[in-house]
């Protein structure tokens, strides 16, 4: 199926430009708004007209061709991304296809979370096991996949450390050079690993996230470097196949409820963009609602919505132990906005004490994840409190980072450390005692039979009571 | 296709049992030797006759069958493990299956490494890209199956990490209760963090890994818990399974050599077992030589092959920092000879330096692993040096572990703190300049656009130099 080529729309003016007269900057020359991706079967607002060729991709041909897809041997078929690729036509020719067979995540059951919440159908889809551990390896092919196709040599982003890590690894496998400009301070060192052990240059800057990227954003100015911030717009058409990935897995069912945790804000747009792609072609009847949770302290999209509902971003000076969420200026969060309008989703906050516990629930479900993906888990629980999430209703997680990410916070956590006195005496009595069943600070025992014998006695009856 | 049910074979005297009548120590009670699992159709040393059903499996229907599975939405057909339940007749009800969507795990090739080498065609095939992040994963969801077949609620094992973890998170899975027995100290805590992460009780013994061994043993003769060390057989049924994936992967060509790490030896074994049985059943024309790569550090196969011939195990105290091969006593040694013997494959060990190096080398590919997998490109380059394998022979590396099982040892090596001076007086001049050159250690800079700029410049100018 050839489809024509695609163009870069402004979601602030209408502004409309070919998809390959911007590299860097990925910002409206007018306005300064960020693009989406469009393509000639893409439906497009304020009644403008598509570019090129209208006719609509086949919804059956598609979904049989995404399935059998999956049974070749063809690197750019076993990528969860570029088996989409009919609605992907950013790259021209495949052979510049960046891959690490990302994608093609696994969606679980949670079934004890379910009992607990009274809803009857909560999953997970776990992002977290893309090959970098995080949800950003689905946008890194793509937009490494762009930069190799348009011959950079160099890439570069600001990250808190999910994205570097993809970035890094994506660039290696290109044979391109990255660079990794991080704040100095407060990094989870697993992640920082990763940019270092792919092969990336990390710079850490005396500043915070956005001086980053005022430092990033003058550099790719002025040299050839493509500039792979969450601004990057390819980054976002990776993003969206999990949407495909995810109905296909429901046998093109579609759930009620979709929600994903709140950073950067890119990752639910994206989400949301697959979403509306698939129900523009007719490949679903419906669209899921795609709510937004932030940490309280990272919550800039909650503050502005409950302030001025949504007219200003009021930027936060971010503080969670959820690093991949810390962030208090999010670029997106005008196109994070309006998914939540067109999908008629919520955005909440949820507080430490909240994401640990939930953090620890998944946990015990035999799915590890990092603290940021837990906020899920501990935004349904309000959602649910607050009557937006019937029983009845399906409702879809998307964890987007590995346990591994942060085995630090884990450890804390199980070993009494993460909270302090004043926090812990936050948590009410029935969390409190779901914390104490969860938490498994390690014994450690005499190397003797009977001492470990009565330490495991006394351990079943505990358990059993 | 309807198979009959499995018999466990004593690997030293023979000796056949029902495979359900062992469940705890998976021993043979005449001879103390470890078990196989063999099927009706398995092929069986000295003349045995097979127990029910001779007919072997027909080759072309499991190739077809195994392919189309492959667009299943169905939880045991997603498994890269029991997409291959015929030749795993080892759970009779497939609503015991435990399985977190284990297996199908990338095959990617190595072109800088091959390069450097003078190979055409090395591949690594990732079995850290498991959901536990190790390749244990694929003999968890076998054994932990079996275990909720036959009833058990709790299950055990003693391990230094990877195994822990992975058995943590199938028996969450399955709504049982864990223990993990671990050395005190000289744990990745990374690793440690999983089991506490998926809610498995802890238990770091004042002991060594054997000790450990020793310790749960006993319990297991005492209380109704599944044994999950590397002697239960059913373990290395699932880890046969990538030994299928591959040749699959490979559209059923067979590569020349597959090289694993060494530790507790059961892996290779397991693989040499998969390879076995699909040429037994005419799936492939040939076996591949599986050879096993030990740490200097933790080389009791090594020194027995050199010292008697394998005909005595010499343990060894064993020190290497790739934490999941630091095994000195190792149960499945017998096996392994077997493997080598059988496949004619080698047994080499490495030195740190060469590990780290090695794993280096990797991660500029953009692929992560954890130090042990690393020890398969560098026993490579020995065998390559020394004749064993040709230019135009094809190697798969078995990668076991993610980058992120043990970021400390990646940002050690990146900061230049893996090694004392005297460790680094030992690496040749060559390799030298290799290390300078992949070393990464993070620069530390103010946040002025020009002062970035000049240390871009600079680095820019040193990499293309």
């Amino acid at each position: 199926m050839k489809i024509a080529t695609h163009e870069l729309r402004c979601t602030e003016c209408g502004t409309r430009i070919a998809g390959t007269a911007v590299n860097s900057i990925f910002r409206c020359t007018i306005c300064n708004g960020l693009y989406d991706v469009i393509y000639p079967w893409s439906a497009i607002p304020n009644g403008d007209t598509p570019a090129t060729d209208s006719r609509l991709p086949n919804a059956s041909a598609l979904r049989w061709l995404w399935q059998e897809r999956r049974t070749s041997t063809m690197s750019v078929d076993q990528s969860g991304v570029w088996r989409f690729r009919d609605l992907l036509p950013i790259v021209d020719d495949l052979d510049h296809v960046v891959t690490l067979r990302e994608g093609n995540t696994p969606l679980y059951d949670l079934p004890r979370a379910s009992k607990a919440l009274g809803v009857d159908w909560i999953l997970a889809k776990h992002q977290g096991m893309n090959p970098t551990g995080s949800f950003k390896d689905t946008g890194m092919t793509a937009a490494l996949s762009v930069a190799r196709e348009r011959g950079f040599e160099w890439v570069a982003c600001a990250s808190t450390g999910n994205t570097s890590a993809a970035m890094a690894a994506y660039a290696a496998r290109a044979g391109m050079r990255s660079i990794v400009f991080i704040p100095e301070g407060k990094i989870a060192w697993g992640k920082l690993s990763q940019s270092m052990d792919y092969g990336a240059l990390t710079i850490q800057l005396k500043t915070d996230f956005d001086g980053c990227v005022n430092v990033l954003t003058d550099l790719v100015n002025r040299f050839p470097i493509m500039l792979l911030n969450s601004v990057n717009p390819y980054r976002l058409e990776g993003q969206k196949t999990p949407a495909f990935e995810l109905v296909e897995q429901l046998e093109w069912q579609v759930p009620e409820h979709v929600i994903v945790p709140g950073g950067n804000l890119a990752n639910g747009s994206a989400l949301a963009k697959g979403f509306s792609e698939m129900h523009h072609l007719g490949l679903i009847p419906r669209i899921p609602k795609v709510s937004i949770i932030q940490a309280e302290g990272a919550n800039p999209l909650y503050r502005s919505l409950q302030e001025n509902g949504g007219e200003e971003l009021i930027p936060v000076k971010a503080n969670t132990r959820a690093t991949a969420i810390r962030i208090g200026n999010p670029a997106s969060w005008r196109k994070a906005l309006r998914a939540l309008r067109t999908t008629g989703g919520w955005c909440e906050q949820v507080s430490e004490q909240e994401i640990a516990l939930a953090k620890a629930e998944i946990g015990s479900e035999g799915i590890g994840c990092e603290p940021a993906s837990a906020v899920t888990l501990a935004g349904l629980k309000k959602l649910v409190a607050q009557g937006k999430i019937g029983r009845e209703e399906r409702v879809v997680l998307i964890l987007t980072g590995h346990t591994l990410k942060d085995s630090t916070y884990t450890i804390d956590y199980h070993r009494g450390e993460l909270f302090t006195d004043e926090e812990s005496t936050q948590i009410s009595g029935s969390d409190q005692i779901l914390h104490a069943a969860l938490r498994k600070p390690p014994i450690v025992l005499d190397a003797d039979t009977d001492t470990v014998f009565r330490a495991l006695e006394s351990q079943m009856k505990l358990v059993h009571a």
